[in-house]
């Protein structure tokens, strides 16, 4: 029987390693004097001194941009991807109060192609710098028959620090008011649904549908905000009692995340028009009523929660500082999340 | 046209939820008073006070188990899956001198099969607890039509603490003495390999082909050695200038990525038989010469670099702390590792 080489296998070690050194000065481009390693080390190291924090909590979380991958494919443009991940690490890390130290990503596909490698590695660099995050390291794997052919996965890992007295969430109670700050898009989120409406022809990504100024597509890879700047701002300005970051599963899974026992959250959903790109989205897909509301963010990628007689300052504070906000509802005794507001649906 | 939920779309939001609530009891039992958080936060948070060091470094690392999962899935045993990336992790973290603190996974397929993923987390769970690391956090995807139905892919990044003064590689230099550790198996590289050979009748995995002592399937699913118990009582023993873990592209990859510059590596061949394990997948591939060393760990996972003359004590002692070792090369001047041992084969 034949011969079989690792290369035969259908993993190219040498070309994998010209690849990672492609980026390597991208990579490097990220590096404070606080990391003590060169790109291509087995692992990062970072310095862990933090001078003037009591009690320094390192505050870790990983992430996926799930299928908004394969939206990027359809557009041929995967530059947001890794900014989408940097995005979305942030913002998971500054829900318990933490402000980002560094980041690894791990990109995986059944074979590398440079091009896309190479776009979704330099954007995150880029997200990393903009923040002041380290990109310490990462894994980069080709996985023949795990993936669908010219498909990838990209997922990042963050760690933050936080000193503990400044940890959110803190003082949440029923009464304190709820703040939206508006999202840029779907974030990384519904791509499941985007790309099954794409198949069947419901959507059509290279035109705008309208009120979007730009085509569909492009409009779904706009890469998910982080949330950083303005929150670190609002937090010296005032009291934050804590914060919910609008993922998967929406206000009903994610509000709850931040609540104490015996308080719950109610949204009202008449506060606000979600953005041309949602209302498009929810009609192509024929949902109605509240069900968009349960797995998309509708135009809000994060919720605030202040004491109540503090709402319109937040509200003011946050677009003074570049944000669109809004008082999108308030804490009440009990559990859960209610999305309230009479006839709701598609305005 | 038809509705399209979300469900429908390929996601079912409610049968997550339900399959995490299910391993909260495994992560949980990884948690220390170090943990600040409940499992399911956003981010995990973990006190960051490392009393009695000077300099606290960070380390961080990640990694995937690849195609390793496709051989579990002939096998129908995943249960190692989870051992394999934590092993992984904690050496990679080792090669720089550090203790690992905690670790998050990254578990993704086309459809979440809830007994595959309680078995790789609840694995993952138990190395963790083994050494004392916590599993503070995790991202659980499901992605249709980027992963082949019913594969999967997992991921591991972990963080170790060492005190700057004690981190490796140190005092490196051409004379120190190689010393080589035993791997329990292919640890997580070379399944692209195996697949195929699976794939073309080449190897036979219900079968032990001799020596083994187990089927073909059950000895390549053996999970990744850890190497921290006896690295950490070597060191307190002994002065150790670097180890290096032989993972993907073997010893020519890995023992330069702790050398500096103006040193180069001598392994010799000859100082071992490489387990049956290889012999057979060698001779499955027709493999010859130096090309299964070329990216496969051949029988060695570890390779520990000391002083010249502490190299036969440095055996003694890993020998006495239950790993088999031996001298397997040495630093010379130069640059690169150099395969030696007159006629190289498979013996």
């Amino acid at each position: 029987m034949a011969r079989l080489t690792y290369k035969d296998a259908g993993v190219d070690v040498k070309a994998k390693a010209s690849m990672l050194s492609g980026i390597a000065g991208a990579v490097r481009s990220t590096f404070t004097d606080r990391v003590l390693n060169e790109p291509g080390a087995f692992a990062g190291c970072f310095r862990a001194s933090f001078p003037g924090m009591k009690d320094p909590v390192l505050v870790a979380t990983n992430d996926g941009v799930g299928t908004k991958t394969k939206v990027a494919a359809r557009v041929g443009d995967h530059r947001g991807i890794g900014a989408d991940i940097v995005g979305h690490c942030i913002n998971d890390a500054l829900v318990q109060g933490a402000e980002p130290l560094f980041f690894l990503d791990y990109f995986a596909s059944a074979h590398l192609d440079r091009a896309v490698f190479e776009a979704v590695v330099e954007g995150a660099a880029q997200a990393c710098r903009a923040h002041g995050i380290a990109l310490l390291g990462g894994e980069t794997a080709e996985m023949p028959d795990v993936y669908v052919a010219g498909e990838y996965d990209f997922a990042g890992f963050l760690v933050g620090v936080v000193d503990r007295a400044k940890m959110w969430p803190k003082d949440v109670a029923p009464g304190d008011a709820l703040v939206g700050v508006a999202s840029s898009g779907l974030h990384t989120n519904g791509f499941s649904l985007v790309n099954r409406l794409a198949d069947r022809g419901s959507i059509d990504l290279t035109r705008d549908p309208g009120g979007l100024g730009t085509t569909l597509g492009l409009a779904l890879l706009a890469p998910h905000r982080p949330y950083l700047r303005p929150m670190v701002a609002l937090r010296e300005r005032m009291p934050v009692h804590a914060i919910s970051h609008i993922t998967g599963g929406s206000f009903a899974k994610n509000l709850p995340r931040v609540l104490p026992e015996g308080v719950g959250a109610e949204v009202d959903l008449a506060s606000w028009t979600p953005p041309p790109l949602f209302r498009h989205l929810v009609a192509a897909a024929g949902l109605s009523g509240v069900e968009p509301y349960e797995f998309l963010n509708m135009g809000c990628g994060l919720v605030v929660v202040v004491p109540k007689e503090l709402a319109m300052r937040a509200v003011a504070e946050l677009q003074a500082l570049g944000e669109r906000a809004w008082v999108i509802g308030r804490l009440v005794p009990g559990a859960g999340v209610r999305l309230v507001g009479g006839e709701i649906g598609v305005r």
